[in-house]
């Protein structure tokens, strides 16, 4: 931690300071420089992270030096974490694609989603049971029946199951029926919700935030991880900016700065990346050939009548060309799809 | 709903458009223009929103004209709401202060901070007993015991309590203690806990999200409305951008925009919205002058021992100072505090 | 052109408005609303587009429907735009690349970097002799010298030359030694400068502004082609959104979103996209994926001398081996490279 | 500045880092944590700052402990600049306004103008002649022949001219007529222009770029001060956001930052920091409240005429008010106008 004092900080200030952080057990060391003084502390950065030390007198900013991070970090963890869903492994050579509607909205609607997504390739059955909905007057999932067709059609098909948990009070009858539990990216600082999947034995897919930091997303894994579950997939879905040609502006640049800072699976999900189906194409391409372990991808067997995310959904007939290209570029980067 | 076709869209594409408008119960106005065809939809917007008309063929945009909120809007109540806790109003002419430490540490803590807050005008007292924080290492609240002392100092000096609630499932605890249920920036979008709060009888105060548009917060606070509690205030608390000098950057603009299209009190955080001390009343005098209903301030005994958010908390004695300053300002536009 | 009405509006409102759209020569059409009433205009928008509409009594806001930019669009000329260089052609089926120092140092260097570059398969070399700097106090550039190394350089092995304008007094001298003339981000709204590099025959490689919509980056391009220069290449690099982690957010989004929109060709920048170069490969194979007609490169043989972007450049060894990592995804999605 | 290293740093990239350093005048300071080796540097920062540490073997990270400006700063001048217009002091007690229309149209429209807001109390006459504008096909000033009124009008009633330089072309015809050359946000980063005004005698108004942060926006006002003009003012006008309710996100928080930061004036221009009219008066009581020295309003005597920015000018009679509202905050905060 680097303690940079304002240049009208007394010798009174820096005493003050340098006592307090004897007191804590660490060593500080001051450096006087012609136009600021400067305290260094070696050792634990964690005891003093949690000191309001701007709050003490003359000092005009504090900059912490190490990652707040530890269980999520490559340092913790050099080698990649491949997840086992029943043998479908995440974050190992195999890019793992999810894909199916945004909502479950019946068993035959999700039926012919999963038959056409899993021809083309594609392993996990994705679906909302919980929808979290910008408006109170939108649809809000099917609940339980939305679970029990995920869990049937993904059976039947050979596939996982992902889908999202938004209630700590779901957490035993999401954990009933499926493989992934999801948390979505309303819910990422959710950490009510995010200690409570941690308790759990089932894999997790976070989604980032939509203005969460790198470092804030690895944070809210760090919740998962340090409350005992080590199973979790990050999922880049798009950030907030300032551009209004799409609802996100989708993040390449996190998945290798993720992949080189952590050992878990990153995931792209270029439906909510781009918010149009149009561009959902590219984005998947790019993900792969940037170095994303898995996809999640919606697709609906007709967009026209989704109860919700219609204008994101690709078709399955297009979701399959897309399957194809997506392969080619996987073997050009040494993976397999 | 406007609806804009494609240059390349077809006569089918249209008809196929209007057809399913019609089937809807709807009334489409079509205007061919030399460059696009274009869709108006009169009636009830509402049944529209929640159709994919991005997933239809030939469509190229679809631009709502109407706000998707209604109870929350001037348009439903043209008054200001005014919500009266034990006497304190909130949303009329006299601006409340509410503040008070970030978190709930002690007793002692919490009665310094609560002897000074009353003593220089303030009406409520803030406090967190459960704590929303980035690291999952960092204090996380004292729990029922700080929400037993806050019942305790407030009634001691008479005064109201915001304190913030994180879990659904610890409504009923948190409605013991205070008087207003605060929502935290991070569970703007908690559905789950939107609708938990939209069925209790104490005010709520809901913090805008870090990257919510003022849309998206209107539309959280409809979730509450629409569950049935209309005693809501709407806190700005700063929003996310790429300056990295203060933590947020507050938006002024969405006092006098909020107070436009809203009848429900709002309320600034200049604490949070800084995250900076010496830059809290510069704000606070802002949101005064440009005609918030009320402020929540964080204030400290000794920011050097604070367990949360030392470095954005004012000392009592220039919390005292602030407070004369902000009277004039009041006054100056009419308003008492 | 949609304008939509408050709902105080009175009929008063209503007819000035329509008399005044009138009197533009152009044909309103009311529609009454049980909530609004909206007024469309049908015909040429770019004469509404300047009239303050949003300063007329009732008016609550206007929406407009068209793009407001013409001769970069797809609809004024569907296919894609190909510029020849020398031979090299951008925009067609091979991905040209770009590559070189940030700043032109010395011969040597300028030698050192094109020989490398074009050894792994560089076409143009790009080298800044004119440097916007954020800093006076940084080097500025070696102004006619460097472009002298540049031209002599480039010549010796073959290759084009691409290098940035900063002030339009320059434009005859940087004419004399390039092949195309780069605007970089910070002037992207320069207009002076956009005017005058209109009137030139040497091809345009136009920046995104940091922080420029896509809708602005396209009018920015409109004011080049209105000029008379339809040469002009597009040049995603970045835009500034809340992440620290990197300098810019790479906005993959922008490359099929402006295919789309656009007949232009599509450079990417990784380089300045990240700002570090053990990000640059991921971003430069994602951009190739998502149908990038060419790249920009910062290469330095020694970074640790560079005089400017350092840490973003890449030695000239792993520029090779990105070189062959391209040319198997190009491959892969129907390229070359 | 704090040099970072990676945790598979090797002794000899220490060593070769730190004997760059001795080589360059400066003494390292090592430092071996458990996690991290760190290397502080005492010393001239400037001889740094322009090294690429980053590019250099086993290097994390290099933080910059000091500020890169140096002119602009209180450090380099603790009293407040005050700038003397004609008698016209700006950064002194009294708040200066300058007001009028955002496009000089003709002599009639900038007569009507100016008499109402020096009639108001404003002192300042602004007005654009050349007008940077997102469209090629928008009304781009009248040249010449509107810097001729500004002067004319300006003269009439005692008033001091502020107008906009966007082509380093026309700085002698710009100062021949106005007072204060005012650069625009668009141009904050274009250096040619910043060193062009770095040379005139005429005090300069700087506009925050649309995406600067507040030390980009020093550095801007650093190159003019460091070409030789201290007559500077900085002027808060909104910044990019997600946020699509305004134009621009007014940052509040830069008034009180910039003020601790520099000794330079803050102008706050609530006109393009809102984009609406309405939200005018709000802002601009706010930036009175936060601690500006002066105001940039534009008032237009039809805004439904407007050639520009007709939705964001104030009526006469509501700047009239709006005058009277801020000189009873003024009083309120210790200050006139």
């Amino acid at each position: 931690m680097i303690i940079v004092l304002r240049p009208d900080a007394t010798e009174k200030d820096v005493e003050h300071i340098v006592e307090k952080i004897k007191s804590w057990g660490l060593t500080p060391m001051i450096s006087k420089g012609v136009e600021r003084t400067i305290i260094g502390v070696i050792g634990e950065e964690d005891i003093l992270r949690v000191q309001p030390l701007e709050a003490f007198p003359g000092v005009e900013k504090v900059m912490p030096v190490l990652a707040p991070y530890k269980l999520v970090s490559r340092e913790f963890k050099s080698e990649n974490t491949i997840i086992d869903i029943k043998g479908i492994c995440i974050g190992g050579k195999r890019i793992v694609v999810m894909a199916g509607p945004c909502a479950v909205e019946s068993y035959e609607q999700l039926r012919a989603a999963a038959e056409a997504i899993k021809k083309a390739g594609a392993q996990v059955l994705r679906g909302g049971a919980f929808k979290p909905r910008t408006s109170p007057y939108s649809f809000q999932g099917l609940g339980e029946e939305g679970l029990k067709y995920l869990r049937q059609v993904a059976d039947e098909f050979g596939m996982a199951v992902v889908t999202e948990l938004m209630d700590p009070r779901d957490l035993v009858l999401v954990e009933k029926y499926t493989d992934i539990i999801q948390i979505g990216a309303r819910n990422m600082q959710n950490f009510a919700l995010l200690k409570e999947v941690g308790q759990s034995r089932k894999p997790v897919l976070l989604k980032r935030g939509m203005s969460a930091t790198i470092k804030e997303f690895l944070m809210a894994a760090e919740y998962i991880l340090s409350s005992g579950n080590f199973q979790v997939m990050l999922c880049e879905r798009g950030v907030r900016t300032f551009e209004t040609e799409t609802r996100f502006t989708f993040d390449l640049n996190a998945v290798p700065i993720i992949k080189q800072k952590s050992h878990l699976p990153v995931i792209v999900d270029p439906s909510h990346a781009t918010g149009k189906y149009s561009l959902v194409p590219a984005v998947a391409r790019a993900a792969v050939a940037a170095g994303a372990d898995g996809l999640l991808i919606e697709v609906h067997p007709n967009p026209e009548e989704a109860l919700s995310d219609g204008e994101q959904s690709l078709l399955p007939d297009k979701f399959a060309k897309l399957m194809q290209e997506l392969k080619s570029i996987a073997r050009a980067v040494g993976r397999d799809l």
